[in-house]
């Protein structure tokens, strides 16, 4: 059954059950992100020993609230949670976000006190995320149930991808990651023991989500497959699912029952189970972004042929390497093309492709030669690698890259690798959409993503 | 014939043949390099249209000079070179470095021009770096032949590590890079098409240089084979080699013609050359950072056996899968150890490997836990992944680390990832000689590599 989520992304009114009137406590932290941060609803403090927090006064209970609330955050000790959530059933908030940990995570006591929840829930049909989690983050409604502060934990500007993380740490760093690159994000939640609210409830959401392009996500162990698997080939076929299946080793998958109690299964048949539902599977958190910037900025490649446009040789040398164990294809420059880059490049650049315009480069001969290459219809991706280290490489190229970018509708990734100078020209382009890679192998990979999941969408559709 | 290259690295004198007054000339700006970096020992301008460059009286040619020259760098124009590099053999100049390109990396024009050069070499029994390279940068002597502006190409920190490389950009990258990551280098060598001093007398020259612990090497093509792998073993049985072969592909291969001239070779001839003579092959400039940090700073693993301990579950179970993947042991952990870590670490800590601090640790529980784990006799290295994003983290966790670094003998990487706040605490810890990475594979990657190489140097002694 669809479950109604839109209330943990946009509610009118929040209590945070657990305020506290204690700066140190995670209860005051949160309370403060709603009463003091973008949030433009109404937030209530609960605590049944507290009068005042942070200038509003303490209810002893969500049922002494006088008006409706939509959403509740429950940051207590794990004994208290059932008797609150109880609380919250009786006053029919339907959304709660259970931070507070100790449940299955921690063994047969924290089990028997989760089992008793589940009743709960399903006394009063509640959508519960948690418990065990930093809860949720919308860069839209700026609904942010994150317990650090944001000198440790960067929040990311707005964008267009999703993050859904089973691990609380994951999502930490993820955040904290995406708001260092200036990597724009819709949507986060971290649900942690997944009482109620699974992975397969948050990609139904995210499928009908405007805001969201790319969905990523981090899963340890998935219950119910059949539905991921139903769920995941619904989603695929609009728009594309990262997953970083965590737990494939023997030592991995026991360490998973410590940490979210999930049981995370044979490797094999996690892998075989993406690959009907059309899920990407990432190896790594930087494979992750490095698609997720790709896909969130990039139109798909129709084909697989590329051309390579390089000031160092070295680097295309290892772009066609790369290239070719992705399968994709460095495609033979046409004559036309051939005659058009001549007009603009040095007498000894290397026309064949990768083409080389070599370490006298300049913005003027990136332009000209990007735009050959775009104006080919042969080719279906262009791979800029674009170093900024030659003495003839201004800041005039950035603006022409991003003036090509709206010109043409095939996809331009950058490779730029350095010091402080590249990092100045690479925020630049990342900003205006056009992502870059700091080595040619990744650079490669994530083109060869746009390809790839063509070839997903079109098999779904 | 072993050469004598040490001229290359710290020569006395010094003539720049083709230094220009002009400002935008390589000529100017690697004459000034000298005449106003850290060099200390003499250095002639030579350009027989100019008077005065930078002040210093120039000469019409090196034959002039009234005094003996230890390196030639020249610059001038390739039908130039032939000539001026005569002259250096008339006034018995051993060493000499051609920046010069034009010459086989042009085609048949350029090789005509090449093979004129290697008849004057031979005449003179000169040592040549180059042509169509970078040439030299020395962290000590501050040789120093970059025709690029610091502003664009950072200068590193001495220290242990030398870098090799066939391709200038790939170089260029590297020092920009290094720079900026703090990352110290001990020589720097860029060589272009090798026409006399290639890749087998370099590694010969570091394997006796004091300053140099590892050796990194960007490769395009191998002429000497044989002697590659002669040369190889020897280094390799003292220092670790990590060798980042470019030319793999069947498009990669093409390319390298045109970039540096030499003709790469079928891939897995050079996996089975390099396999015999013990170099450690890379796959990604990434690999080849990540695990020269590891080996300068770190001992090796003498076996295969490790603990991780976190403070984030996600990150742990991530770890594990990928230690499997390498081939390290997540060790069980002794009673005894287990004991000595109850002691220190909260209740619902998890003791087993992994060893999860979770979300509430603070530095005093890695420090104890670490030193638990180092004196664990079972226990070969620790892997410690440290999220600053956790409320309890404080910088003291980073002192703790630096004390533990001298204290035991075993290795010890990090893994810490985030943004501003955490990039903060990882430069202090790099600058410490503790590597720190951003993803638990890089750092499990590389901790491999400490037990990889301890098992190649000792099959080779």
């Amino acid at each position: 059954m669809t479950k109604n989520l839109t209330t943990f992304f946009s509610p009118k009114t929040i209590a945070v059950i657990g305020a506290s009137a204690d700066a140190s406590k995670i209860g005051h932290i949160i309370f403060k992100n709603f009463a003091e941060g973008g949030f433009a609803g109404k937030v209530y403090p609960v605590n049944p020993s507290a009068e005042l927090i942070l200038g509003n006064p303490a209810f002893k209970s969500v049922t002494e609230i006088p008006e409706e609330v939509e959403l509740a955050i429950i940051v207590t000790p794990a004994k208290v949670v059932n008797k609150v959530l109880a609380e919250c059933g009786t006053k029919k908030i339907k959304s709660v976000v259970i931070i507070s940990s100790g449940f299955k995570e921690i063994g047969k006591e924290g089990t028997r006190l989760e089992n008793d929840l589940k009743k709960t829930i399903e006394k009063y049909r509640l959508n519960v995320i948690g418990p065990n989690c930093l809860g949720v983050y919308d860069t839209t409604s700026e609904v942010d149930t994150l317990f650090l502060p944001a000198y440790r934990l960067g929040r990311p500007q707005k964008g267009s991808v999703a993050f859904i993380t089973q691990s609380g740490a994951f999502g930490s760093v993820i955040l904290d990651w995406a708001a260092q690159e200036g990597f724009g994000v819709s949507k986060f939640i971290s649900y942690g023991n997944a009482i109620d609210v699974d992975e397969v409830d948050l990609m139904e959401y995210f499928l009908s989500d405007e805001e969201t392009k790319v969905i990523t996500m981090y899963l340890e162990g998935a219950n119910r497959a059949k539905e991921l698997i139903n769920i995941g080939k619904k989603v695929s076929s609009v728009k594309p699912v990262l997953c970083l299946k965590a737990g494939s080793s023997a030592r991995g998958t026991l360490a998973t029952q410590s940490h979210t109690g999930s049981l995370a299964g044979a490797d094999e048949i996690y892998s075989a189970a993406f690959k009907q539902a059309g899920l990407i599977r990432v190896s790594t958190i930087e494979e992750m972004f490095d698609y997720a910037r790709a896909l969130s900025t990039q139109p798909l490649m129709k084909g697989n042929k590329i051309a390579i446009i390089t000031d160092g040789g070295g680097f295309g040398v290892m772009a066609a390497d790369y290239a070719e164990q992705e399968g994709l294809v460095i495609q033979d420059i046409a004559e036309k093309t051939k005659r058009n880059l001549s007009k603009c490049v040095l007498p000894f650049a290397t026309l064949r492709n990768p083409i080389d315009l070599t370490g006298s480069a300049t913005g003027a001969m990136y332009k000209c030669s990007i735009e050959a290459c775009m104006q080919d219809k042969d080719i279906d991706a262009v791979l800029v690698i674009l170093l900024f280290q030659p003495p003839n490489i201004e800041s005039d190229v950035v603006s022409y890259l991003v003036e090509l970018k709206t010109k043409y509708s095939k996809p331009m990734l950058v490779c730029s690798a350095g010091g402080n100078y590249t990092q100045l020209h690479r925020d630049i382009l990342e900003r205006s959409g056009i992502p870059t890679y700091p080595t040619p192998d990744r650079a490669i990979k994530s083109l060869s993503i746009l390809y790839k999941y063509n070839q997903i969408k079109s098999k779904l559709k």
